[in-house]
Order: structure tokens, then sequence, then C-alpha cells
């Protein structure tokens, strides 16, 4: 059996590649070893992301940044391209892995729940948590969720922000004193993660996990949760389109990054043109999001033509970095790729597209 | 100073329309009166959708649907057509009024949080209710959500169950037992809620409130919540557009119905037309749909061309009935529409299209 994986460790300002160069590559083997015992590619998609979850050093799961309470707040997404159903968690604590939680909730799309009630797509909070523990979900104690780097860096932001007390933890204010100002892309570790996979079925899945940005407000729900925002796939007999997107969440959110990715590439002859202009046209110059703001965001995506058995992986980004890697079944060992941003162009400002081909035995 | 408000008190299948009669008119005497002295559209929408959440005859607010559990989780939000900003809540049982909520999360849009974070767009359970607190919403305790009424139903349906053990409380199980089930449109009270408005600057904005489904599982985030599919509103300086759903939340969700009746009336030479058109093509057998199930669905849209100071509300619905009210800032009294599914169509397979013209003087 065949397939084909990519996953990434977030957009953003990455000072050092190799802590996710591991973790990445061993994502992408556990993945193509799913597809290659004849795993689906949802099943080979959560397994990846899974292990970027579980690894620590990125922003989902164990290890996601802290919210302004010090807590972890997780959401994930998961979308299947053969059926189009979709699952999300938002504000989740005490779930190990949440991208488990909603790949559950997206299977529970096929089929009605007792007195033919409609099964929920998306859940949050605590509900989301009784529910996840009810289906079996691996739980967690939600102190159990905060690693030590996490709490390090948390500690080290909130102090930046000097006189607590001028800052209430939500208040929406505008920050004009400039000693509470801190640059965007230092308080913003994107590291969010995600996964996009075709099988030898030619099915495709998309799916993504974050704890969101570090001192967000608690109780916010971010794109990784967010139907059209945070992953988007979409198979017909002739062509399979999967897209995981990262980023300043709200501004994925305001423009259905993922889905307008994918509606575009669908129609697209050249692949890397289209996604170059759906992220000028549909993020940096969208008419929802303010012109004066930095727009940080990523995307991965990957097209696959069943009937060639080809496809092509490829990523954008406005940031300064993107780390992604990628495997088929065919792969002895998987491709890790540092996205830089050209040195010429500004981030926020201006993305770079960039991609790959691949060829499945089947 | 003029303008003009529609509100709806939701799609389903209305047994005393003239329990809705009444405060749909004065939630539209409520708006037109803002309107007159200077509100704008996001004020008369907010207000109208207070009263209608106030009523305690709505699945809105105060005398909201109960969730498995036995406890209120409302969801709502509101656009604001002039500058694209959205807010909303979910999960929020301890808030008065959820559009209040979600009024202050679109107007936070418009600027940055202490240390450059974005402000959150959409919040979530005891997050979200801490956050309305701080912002000095009216809190309510939980318990006083419950209505007498709703607490009848609730035990009503839920002794349907029957054997209560055979059904845990969110287990995701086929109903295949006819002892289970029940007509979905008897346990299905779709009264939520919602209201378009377009002020004298011809700026529109849509909300929306509900609290779910009756029995939903505890923690689902429904369309009332959801960017896309409960409201939206968009303005040019020709046309302004402003839509809000109700139905089967997650329907609604998948299909992005509100956002994507505003792009077909933006672009459309009939609105009539083209509100049938996009209940048709993209509800009743769009691919992300379920081909057989009945699905339940209404929408209110606003359309209004300030340089002809002129426009058109129109309503659609899949349902047996739909309650709407409207009214410009020159009627004297509000109008009242009971809207009927023809005889001849079948509910949830079937969608009617009903409109009316409006000036106003400026």
């Amino acid at each position: 059996m065949s397939g084909f994986i990519a996953v990434h460790s977030g957009a953003g300002n990455i000072v050092d590649e190799t802590k996710y160069q591991r973790v990445i590559k061993e994502a992408c083997i556990v993945a193509t070893d799913i597809l290659k015992n004849g795993g689906s590619a949802m099943d080979a998609c959560e397994a990846a992301i899974i292990r970027l979850e579980n690894c620590g050093n990125t922003n989902a799961g164990f290890g996601s940044n802290l919210c302004w309470d010090g807590h972890v707040q997780c959401d994930a997404s998961i979308m299947n391209g053969s059926n189009l159903h979709f699952g999300a968690c938002t504000n989740v604590s005490t779930v190990k892995n949440p991208i488990q939680l909603a790949r559950i909730l997206c299977e529970g799309q096929e089929r009605m729940l007792s007195m033919e009630r409609i099964p929920p797509m998306v859940m949050a909070g605590v509900g989301a948590e009784n529910f996840a523990e009810e289906m079996g979900c691996a739980m967690i104690d939600a102190s159990a969720m905060i690693s030590s780097k996490a709490k390090f860096t948390y500690n080290h932001y909130k102090s930046k922000v000097g006189d607590a007390a001028k800052v209430t933890s939500t208040k929406i204010e505008n920050s004009s004193d400039p000693s509470e100002t801190v640059e965007t892309s230092d308080v913003s570790p994107l590291d969010t993660v995600g996964a996009v996979c075709v099988d030898s079925t030619g099915n495709s899945a998309a799916g993504c996990s974050s704890g969101g940005l570090i001192l967000k407000v608690p109780g916010r729900v971010g794109q990784a949760a967010t139907y059209g925002a945070g992953c988007w796939a979409t198979d017909t007999d002739d062509l399979s389109v999967a897209t995981c997107t990262t980023g300043n969440g709200e501004y994925l959110m305001k423009t259905f990054l993922a889905k307008e990715i994918c509606t575009d590439l669908f129609t697209s002859d050249c692949a890397v043109t289209s996604l170059h202009k759906t992220f000028k046209a549909k993020f940096l110059e969208s008419p929802f999001l303010p012109a004066d703001q930095c727009l940080y965001g990523g995307a991965l995506s990957l097209i696959y033509y069943p009937k060639n058995n080809c496809g092509e992986v490829l990523w954008s980004h406005t940031t300064k970095s993107f780390c992604v890697g990628y495997m088929s079944t065919q792969q002895k060992t998987p491709k890790f790729v540092y996205s830089p941003l050209p040195t010429y162009s500004l981030p926020g400002k201006s993305s770079v597209v960039n991609g790959h081909n691949f060829h499945l035995r089947v």
C-alpha cells in the first residue's frame, strides 16, 4: 500500500530548526508506516499529529503555550476529504491528544445520535473534555500538559508586561504605553502543528493542532478549531486537495484560509502559482484583515491526481521561516525542509511559495 | 435618521405563531427607535436580539433549550458589514445576553490587546464568561437562565428516551431501536433568533443567538457562534447585504450558509432568485450534507442600495414555517409575517422564498 504525508511544526521566526527536525521526521515515519500497512489518510494524519503533540517542543498538546492565566487550552481539527466530514475541539485542557478527540467528532458525523439528534461537529471546554473521556480518549491532568519550557517562556513574557496591575488579564485596551510593547514576532511563537496526507485509495485528510498564541485570553477559540480556517480536504475522482494552516489564528479564521487555498487549487493549472495568488489576494490583501498590521501565516498543501498516481506537496508562509517535512511510502527517509523567507521580503507583508512533486507506486 | 430592521424567531414547525408575534413586533420597535435616534445598525441589531433573548419564548438567552445535562448553553454572534468585524461566544451559561458579549468581542477587533496580542474573535465557556464579567456584561446565575417551560419540555423529551441507561448522555450511536426514535420535527424546536439591520449611513449588521437543539451534547458549538454560518454582513459603497440563519446548526455550519447567501446576493440581479438558488445548490443539494436526511434551515436577508435609498428584505426556509417581522423607521407599526412552506412541499427537502421591498427617506 502507498501514500504520502507532509507535516509542519508551525510558521514563525525559528531560531533553531534542529529542535523540530527530529520530531518532524519521526512523524513522517509513523505516518508512512501506517500507510504502508493499509491505514487510511485519516489514520496517518492523526498519528503524525499525535507524534507532534507529544514531543513537548511544539505548540500543541503537551508543551503548548500557556494562556494569560497560566493554563494550557488546546484546539485541534481534522477533515476527511473523501466524505467531507470535519471534527474539532477547542478549549480543552485535559485531553492528552486533542487531535484524537477531533478525529472522534469527525468520524461521528457519519451517524445520527439517539433521538435523531445531529452529532456535534465542534465541541468546547468542559463538555468536550467529558465527551472525550466517555469516548475513551487518553486523559491527563491539566497541570501535566504544562512543560517546564512553556512555564519558563510564560514567566519571561509575563514579566515583560511590567506592572501587571496596569494590564488586567483580559481587558481589551490600546497598548499605547511603549513599556508594554514587545515585538510581535517575539511574543508569538507560532509553532502549531499540522499534517496533510493522501492514501493509496486517493483519499486525503488534513489536520492541525494548536495551543494558541502565548498569553492568549482564556476561552479564546483559535483557527485550529475553526471550520474552513485550520484545515480543509476535498477529494473528487480526478483530484484530491488538502491544506493545513498556521499563524495568527484570527487572521486565518477571518479569511477561511485553508478552505480558500483548496478551492483555488482545485481550479488551477499551476499549484505554486495558485498558492501564491491565494496568499496575496485572500490573505495579505484581504479586506477582512487590518492593512496596517503584519499578517503572519503559513500553509502546507497537497494535491494528488489519483488517475496518474502523482501529486505535489507545497507550502507558503509570510513568516521568517517555516519547517516542513514530507515522505512517501516509497522514500526510505523523510525529507526535512527549513523554508526561509527571502532576505529582501518583509515578514508579515509578503509570502514565499515552494514545493515538490511526488509519484506513488500503486 | 432612518433605517430598517428585520428579525426572526426561528425556522421550525410553529404550532402557535401568536406567542412570537408580540415579541417580534417589540424587537422591531426597539430597534427602529434606536435607528431614529441616530443609533447604528449594530446598536439596533443588538437591541432587537436582546429583546428576543429576554422574552422567554424563544430558544435564545433566558428560556433556551436545555442540553442533555439539563443546563442552558448559549451561542451568539454579530457581524458589522461596514468593517467586516465579527464576534461570537459559545457555551456560555451565565451571560444574561450572549449577543452583548458577541458585540463586545466584535468591537474589540478594532484594536490590539496589550503586548500586540490579536484580540479574540470567538470565545467559549468559562473563559468567555469571565471575560464577559470583566467587560461589564449583565451576569446571571446559570439556573436563572432556565425557564419553567424549557424545564417542562426537557423532561418531556428526556422521558421519551425511555430506558435512559441504554442511551448514555453523549454516546454516539446508531439509534436503530425504534423505541428511541422520535420525530425529528418533534424534538427540534429550532426557534433561535436573529436580526438584520441597515442604518441611515447604509451600514449593515447581522446577528443571531441560540440555545441550540434540545438535548444537545453539552459542549457542542453551534452555528450561532460559527463564523460564516450564523450571520454575515458586507457593505460596499453600492450595496449592503446582511443575513442571519436558523435551523440544524451543523448543516448551516458545514455549508457556511450565511456567508454563501450574502456572496450570491452580491452578484445577483434578482435577490429572490438568488436566495432560492443558494438554498437549492448550496444547502439542499450540498455535497457537504447527508442526502438521506431532512435538512432544516431558514435565513433572513436584507439588501440595500445606499445610493437609491432602497432595499429588499427576504427570507427562505425549508421548515414547515418561519416567523419574521420587519419595520423601517418610516413605518408606524411593524409587520409580522407567518411564512408557511407550501402544502405540496416536503419539509427539509424543498424551500420557499419570499420578500418585500422597502425605501428609506434620508
